[in-house]
């Protein structure tokens, strides 16, 4: 037998107790698929004291990450503090520039700094895997990076946040409102400690951004994601789209298109048979079109002890078998500082507005549609009981500068009651 | 850049043809990707003169598939020419002995003499490849192998014929009956030569016995498979099973027990909503349960030139990466020789029989149930212009040779008018 892999833990919260229960429960299996013992030598945390429920005396403990990082008895650093910039990036940083292959589950560092890091370890020969940062347990990192090689992928899509797609499960088979729903995922602790993370997409947008650094060969560009959360999603809406055969998700998107490379995090209508609009509660979903093999949709556990420590395994039996891929499936050096897309690609667009329940209210927001070169593909008018009649249309595709044309001239009419909601049906 | 990866391709039908355009298509992201170029060097197929719509000229051509494994210009024999013995195997064996790699999509011969040739491979430090031979374009070998290395796998399971399911399916949403929905399957190209292979569960349990094999670290043994074809389905079990909130398909399980490795290919029902319940016409499925990562769920293209292409060259990616994995996950001399379980491990079943119109009837079926220990969880009687009154039955779970028992007990009661069918309900 050979020499064991060992790995040093820094981070012993959900994900990092999670990898010492496989680490130790599964060690005769580890072996046998690896060909090689998979071993802790060291971890880290910030308390030592406290009980988590695993028999940690074994290990060597470090109080301080980089200490860890730089320990001669360490081959792997597994990053599990989280967080963008701090210890997780010092430490890493430290685990590279001492010659250590590592694997974090930390998609905001990732979201940020993952250029620089992959650079940096690839410069030494090392290896920097992240398969727990996107989509907890579904190995979709590793479906797109060698899986499906072979491909040009058109669309990579996703619901990553399953705390998200909770809520919005919730409200839809519920009746909840955004804020009932939002405080039923707090009581169950399904919230970030900034829940903005979660519910203003941002947690979703790292996992996108380092998706579509994958699939086109570009520069991670966390900045370019064109960016909006679930909370302007009402119970209203979501009935509506209902109503019109659709379910509403907070879908990640990227594709390469001819004006640059496209990535939306937004809450975005998709077809209520699709499996996108199927899935219910925290589980997490990836879609991706690649030239030859079409469709091919992974679903899972995004989140959790067990899920998101099984993807941290992914890429430590990986490093133990000797399979050594870029951080992001080619050089990072050889990347491409991939130009945003100025607008998102045309698509059809749910419109909802109340409409003043009076004679040519609907024909001037129709003239007002027109104008800006957009035609109705379905509208429905609602029975009412007060003054507005409630409309919802559902246009053929469009430009979104069209739709933003619209969107601005059609206060002007004088017949709204506030303002129109307007989202994307995302062809999936 | 480094040497390029020498492929040689044996088989230019669908599959082939599919695996040169990718060559052709994406040589300059496959090099990216792949670090070194992928080139194709010699072909070889059974008709040399044969339009195939791709541009062969560049490449040697070799008559005899053995010859072209042994060229000392090819680095990996890409075996596409189908058939578990004859030239498939001949030339595998070959290319083995010339210390090839070998990729090929081959499940029946994997799944009759896989343990033979991933030993001989091995045993040279070769690597056997065969993404492309289990669901097509879907990744799902290297998501057991590698993606989910972390896990003791609880079930496998899979729909894997994308011809069954399309008959299935076209019975359930165009009430036709088999015969109707198996003409058109045949109408469309969609049947194998021998169509015995698709609807006798024959081809869908080739794939079975190898995720088997990875997943619980067991020689395959394709014979130890309970196989049932879908040729006994009805379009009134199908339409009963919707009352009850059923789909049925073509569920291929695999999981090891304290009874020994149960693999089953057979028709069963799922709930109507459930991710497999949900799947329609061609597609594939597989549900992989980890004991961390709980129930990933893989969909895509099963079949056709594109999906399966994609898959080959998921295997050439991996090679052209220095990407080296046993076979079955581990070496093919540490397979276990599993015993297999003697019975299926216990389920509810849906029985749905023909009762004489007489007092007592249904009572000496329920008390034939009882004595073999079975309880019911829900009856329905249908309305019957008839003699004979429809009874359905869903029973609460019960160990296989239970409800064999009862089987065999009910014609005796002299109240049934033909046979029970009685299906597997899987839980998923």
């Amino acid at each position: 037998m050979t020499d064991p892999l060992r790995l040093g833990i820094a981070g012993l919260g959900t994900v990092g107790v999670g990898v010492v229960k496989i680490v130790q429960r599964q060690a005769n299996l580890l072996a046998q698929r690896c060909g090689r013992p998979v071993e802790i030598t060291a971890v880290s945390a910030r308390s030592k004291g406290k009980d988590r429920g695993v028999n940690l005396s074994r290990y060597a403990w470090e109080d301080d990450p980089v200490a860890l990082a730089r320990r001669a008895d360490v081959d792997v650093f597994v990053e599990l503090m989280g967080g963008s910039d701090g210890p997780a990036k010092a430490a890493t940083e430290a685990a590279i520039a001492a010659g250590k292959d590592v694997v974090t589950a930390n998609k905001a560092m990732l979201a940020l700094h993952g250029q620089a890091l992959a650079e940096a370890a690839e410069a030494k020969g090392l290896v920097l895997r992240f398969e727990a940062a996107v989509a907890g347990g579904i190995p979709v990192i590793k479906a797109l990076t060698e899986g499906l090689a072979g491909n040009a992928i058109g669309r990579v899509m996703g619901v990553m946040n399953g705390t998200c797609n909770y809520i919005l499960t919730r409200m839809d088979s519920a009746g909840l409102s955004y804020e009932e729903a939002f405080a039923e995922a707090d009581g169950l602790g399904y919230l970030e400690a900034d829940p903005t993370l979660d519910v203003g997409g941002i947690d979703a947008a790292h996992k996108l951004t380092l998706l579509a650094a994958i699939a086109y060969g570009a520069k991670v560009n966390f900045d370019a994601i064109q960016l909006e959360g679930i909370g302007s999603i009402t119970i209203e809406d979501i009935r509506r789209a209902g109503d019109m055969g659709y379910k509403i998700k907070l879908l990640g998107v990227a594709q390469m298109t001819g004006r640059g490379l496209e990535q939306r995090m937004s809450p975005c209508l998709v077809p209520a048979t699709s499996p996108l609009g199927q899935l219910e509660g925290g589980t997490n979903m990836v879609v991706i079109e690649g030239d030859s093999v079409g469709q091919i949709v992974l679903r899972g556990a995004g989140a959790g002890e067990g899920p998101t420590a099984s993807a941290v395994m992914s890429d430590v039996c990986d490093i133990a078998r000797g399979i050594r891929v870029p951080t992001f499936g080619r050089p990072a050096t050889s990347l491409d500082d991939a130009a945003p897309a100025s607008a998102a690609s045309p698509a059809c667009y749910y419109l909802r507005m109340e409409l003043a329940d009076k004679p040519g209210a609907l024909a001037k927001v129709a003239t007002v549609l027109g104008e800006a070169g957009i035609s109705i593909d379905r509208m429905r008018q609602y029975d009412h009981p007060g003054a507005n009649a409630p409309v919802l249309i559902v246009t053929h595709k469009t430009a979104r500068p069209n739709l933003d044309t619209a969107l601005a001239a059609l206060p002007g009419t004088g017949v709204l009651n506030g303002a129109p909601v307007a989202l994307r049906i995302e062809e999936v």
